[in-house]
């Protein structure tokens, strides 16, 4: 591949109309060839597209700062120390690598020009005629960025590691701490949340006190941590219905969680968090709330929404940029209620094969296909061992059953036979057994 | 468990008759309770050790800076992305922590006191009454502490995350790398060995790049990478035959490994090593030589041997303490054949046995046990998917069964169920598709 990609000029065309790409003819320095595709980021979104795209004609080229792609929705089982990293997640390479027409590259996207149509890398610049951005989105602090240091989110699997360090040392540490004072601050653990992460994050830390580690420990009893779940919102889940929102409130103080609904955390460091003017004394604070978007945006030098996403058509291009496509969290496009899609895996897939599609019908010089359009399937969301909250087709479940098919939906989702087959044999011998495999603290900060 | 022991009274009897292990009246601030053992170190003698004192009437107390036990010979999977790190570690706690008797604290020792009877650490001072050190080794580099930077050892956990990564973005450099020397200099892997974990490491690092890695990539050729072992000795594996030092040469050699015997790393930095004088450019290099004992001659205040290590008397104890006990790397003590035994895992579990038994003996006031002897059953050592050496009852194996016999032999040492399956399964799977499970990169330090 050359870094020096020929002028291709897209035509936007009337809705309903084939848009054409056509390259332009070869200037020196390029060899001409099949236009080129670049997708930045490696995940739901951009994967699906890169994966939709791998018998088109087109060269590709997918970057990611990251070599492995994650699956995120299993991400808290990884800090709650259930799932081992490589589990849920699979070298970009093992999986793109091997296709003849596409390159993975591994680096750090620092700004696009979108006039001479060009990524810039630290060191390099990639030439392309068709963009693909799907940069996802990392946890933003409100701007309160200094508290990311007492409060990790959980974004990357090194995120994951560290809280799954932090909660494991915190319960080392009770054990060998001096006052009962101390003891109580660190056996309680605050998750700031306010979506389907803080309660599956509250519910597996609360299973973890409460069963894994329960026998473990000699001059403590880790059934009696405090787990508290913060939710500025006034109920749980709210995209599911309130009666299911109810439900899960009630698994979750089953499980010993102390659910407090319409709080806000107004400040914290080292000794806790400040909980509607009430000091809260923790060691220990996880951050599940306030996503923002990547820094496309600023990239392509456009008006981002309050949530950082940037504003897309519904053929997902950037307005008067037919050539850039903005997929996932990185984008917000209005569903059918008008309201901006909401930020789960199946929406980022489908929208991937949607931009595959659109990009192979503008090769082809094919009609373009119809405005994107999700129809949301269901939702899903598990309160610890054996019990979750599924909404399909207009059914609600609940309990058991609908544990399985949560289990059975992310297990086929996972990408790649073994971490399927990994994945079930964990999850079979933690349930068999109520212990935890990847129990890990790896650091070099012991302190 | 309070810190404070009662002064116990040890005395040393004349060789086969009974040492008594005879506790003091209760002094104020320690109820009287049964004696205290307080074991520093989990690894193989260690644990051996707790294990075997688990029913005993004693207070017993495990020591380690990490919270899990790890299981080393595997360690070179790690570093290179076959297994995932918590196929091959386990909690201590989960180990040991139910037992009613024992006690497991995170912590850092700093020194002991021999004459108080104390183990010191950080906050803390922990009294026994009978103290067993196990704190195994670490790499030492022959005072050469600054190569540490740039030829990572593999010791702990950390280390072999960390070697992946080098490894792995070594061939991601190279990939985006723009000259033709950097990407040679970046696909030159240089392994600095002085046994199994040298010659197991080239082994695997090399099919790492002529297998795993090898259509993954568009711009380099994996299978092209140039993997060095170079040796101080004038054979590998010295602890086996000459025959099979031979064999384990020529399958080197067969997997691409360039084999240098008699040859010393000079000097190294990020460029390269030196190697007898010439300069080879190299941009990862791993330590798998100078392996030195833990700071425990210096706690104790004794002489160590040349390679750090405490000396011991065939029962195991230190010259004029012998309510103490040094296991493992931590020790020298002669074999039948006058020279130190072997840092091999076999060695330490037994060592950890006898230890275990004195003490019992000691409590009951029985006849102390026959010196230690330790009897090696063989020897075995793996160089790459389906070939192995094995040294056992006089008859040398080779092949693929010897491989077999190897995986059998590593499974079953294991310890806990799941590691064991999961074990299973990640190799049956590396075995069927000649992937890597573990292949990512996960740091902050990405430059």
């Amino acid at each position: 591949m050359s870094d020096h990609a020929a002028p291709v000029h897209v035509e936007s065309a009337p809705e309903g109309c084939a848009r054409v790409l056509r390259p332009a003819p070869a200037v020196p320095g390029r060899p001409a060839g099949p236009p080129r595709v670049v997708v930045l980021g490696a995940g739901f979104a951009g994967l699906t597209a890169a994966r939709a795209l791998g018998g088109a004609p087109v060269e590709l080229v997918v970057v990611d700062p990251r070599d492995h792609h994650l699956f995120q929705p299993l991400l808290y089982q990884v800090a709650t120390a259930a799932l081992s990293p490589a589990d849920i997640a699979m070298p970009i390479r093992a999986i793109l690598g091997r296709r003849r027409n596409t390159e993975v590259v591994l680096g750090e996207v620092i700004g696009i020009d979108k006039v001479r149509r060009r990524v810039r890398l630290p060191e390099r610049e990639i030439a392309y005629d068709v963009l693909v951005v799907a940069t996802g989105a990392h946890h933003a602090y409100f701007g309160r960025d200094e508290w990311a240091e007492h409060a990790p989110g959980l974004k990357r699997l090194e995120d994951a590691i560290d809280i799954r360090r932090r909660v494991l040392l915190a319960f080392e540490r009770a054990e060998t701490a001096t006052g009962e004072e101390e003891r109580r601050r660190l056996l309680t653990f605050v998750v700031v949340g306010d979506g389907p992460t803080g309660v599956e994050m509250a519910g597996a830390i609360a299973e973890l006190a409460k069963v894994a580690l329960a026998r473990d420990f000699h001059r403590i009893d880790p059934r009696g941590a405090r787990v508290l779940l913060v939710e500025g919102g006034l109920r749980l889940l709210a995209a599911f219905a309130p009666e299911s929102s109810a439900r899960a409130k009630a698994a979750l103080e089953a499980l010993g969680v102390e659910v407090r609904l319409g709080e806000m955390v107004t400040a914290f460091d080292s000794a806790g968090v400040a909980l509607g003017g009430v000091q809260v004394s923790s060691g220990t604070v996880v951050w599940a709330a306030g996503v923002a978007a990547s820094p496309a945006a600023r990239w392509l030098g456009v008006e981002p929404d309050l949530l950082g996403r940037v504003p897309v058509g519904p053929d997902l291009t950037l307005r008067g940029y037919p050539e850039i496509f903005v997929l996932g969290n990185t984008s917000a496009v209005a569903g059918p209620d008008g309201r901006a899609l909401p930020s789960l895996a199946p929406v980022a897939k489908r929208q991937g094969e949607h931009a595959a599609r659109a990009i192979r019908a503008a090769l082809e010089s094919r009609r373009a296909p119809k405005p994107f359009r999700y129809r949301h399937a269901g939702n899903l969301a598990t309160i610890g061992r054996g019990r979750a909250l599924a909404e399909i087709a207009g059914l609600r479940l609940y309990g058991r059953f609908a544990w399985f098919l949560w289990g059975a939906v992310h297990i086929a989702f996972l990408i790649g036979f073994r971490n399927r087959a990994a994945l079930l044999l964990d999850w079979l011998w933690a349930y068999a057994t109520s212990r935890r495999n990847a129990r890990l603290i790896t650091s070099e900060r012991m302190g």
